[in-house]
């Protein structure tokens, strides 16, 4: 299938590099890939260059945000939260409509400092204020209650023994996304329901980040018991 | 030990029956206990009058708030959220000052219908505004994160195999309660940090309200795998 994953992160690059290695056609798409490559220091949080990442993977191709959304059949938000809609509008509508667009982000407020808080909770989400943005696109969140690392490998923590989310509004998007899931090694996949439940996912990061300050690690996920 | 259960609804009773069934002191508490044993009409959710349970639990006290959590070692606040801060006023500052208070209870907005939203969210929680109102109480959250029937009996689904947290700003409450979860039959406590890691615990319920939804039955939990 071909893909595109939007944003140059470490969320981005670990999703884009699983994707390729899976035998998609992966574009990384980014605001300005000229300067994107330019950069030859690690980020504020210590990640790679992206050139340094890119020289690993060269089966996966770096493009605007709207190139590499124009040629894709599935597109992944893998921006930050808080760029998701910026990102989203220079992929264009145009560029968007009628494909699935699996969400991964999550609207994390660091503006306080750590823990985050939610830019937005309870009674909207994120995913449904991308929906109501961009009404052709096939919305479906997922993803976003684990670490990048487990979910492209689940298999990292109690082999693979937990579960993944999915909320969206159309039933053969949330199929199309399931299937990816699975390709990725997920075998609990939950159905939440509408696009709505993806309140319910977002609402549960701030307890992830919690448990990560418990754990000392982010290399945790839960497993529904029922 | 002797324990004071705040609430008369489905979480009291379950909670009151289990900690004296295995052997504790156990009072409920209730704002007027005449009126609660009065009444003789199953409650708009079809939970039945208080008197047919008691029956069955005559080793359990029905207590005023304040009767109750006077006499009481521990005090478990099993109030509906809405009631809480109304209820421990009733039980009264002198009588909770220097007890562990279990905070079980979730801060539900159903003025709206279903799922409710939360009173409070993200940058406070009610569990730290329990905390602030009665400064001498040692607050511990924990057992709000599922339904009342798994929080006394864990095995009741996969062999008790999940998880369940605390949260509190005093550790020797937290190992106070931790032992209570014990005798329950929980073997994964985790211990999330000061009483702002209630935030995320509280936090959770939405996701928990959307899975009940797509799983058909509260009987699930969560078990943190790692």
């Amino acid at each position: 299938m071909q893909i595109a994953v939007l944003g140059t992160g470490t969320v981005g690059r670990t999703i884009a590099g699983k994707l390729s290695e899976l035998g998609h056609d992966v574009a990384v798409g980014t605001r300005d890939p000229q300067a994107t490559l330019a950069r030859s220091e690690p980020d504020a949080r210590g990640t790679a260059p992206y050139s340094v990442w890119q020289a690993d993977h060269p089966g996966v191709r770096l493009e605007s945000f709207a190139e590499a959304a124009g040629s894709a059949e599935l597109v992944v938000n893998a921006t930050g939260g808080e760029g998701s809609m910026d990102a989203l509008t220079q992929a264009g509508e145009a560029n968007l409509a009628g494909k699935v667009l699996l969400d991964v982000s999550n609207p994390l407020d660091f503006s306080q400092g750590f823990p985050p808080s939610l830019l937005v909770k309870d009674t909207d989400s994120l995913a449904e204020q991308i929906q109501r943005a961009f009404p052709a696109v096939r919305v479906v969140k997922s993803l976003n209650t684990m670490t990048a690392a487990l979910m492209v490998d689940p298999g990292g923590v109690g082999g693979g023994d937990h579960s993944v989310f999915v909320s969206g509004d159309d039933p053969e998007a949330k199929r199309t996304v399931t299937s990816l899931l699975e390709q990725l090694g997920h075998r609990d996949v939950i159905d939440l329901g509408d696009l709505s439940t993806a309140r319910g996912a977002e609402m549960y990061v701030p307890l992830w980040l919690r448990m990560m300050g418990a754990l000392g690690t982010p290399m945790f996920n839960i497993k529904v018991v029922r």
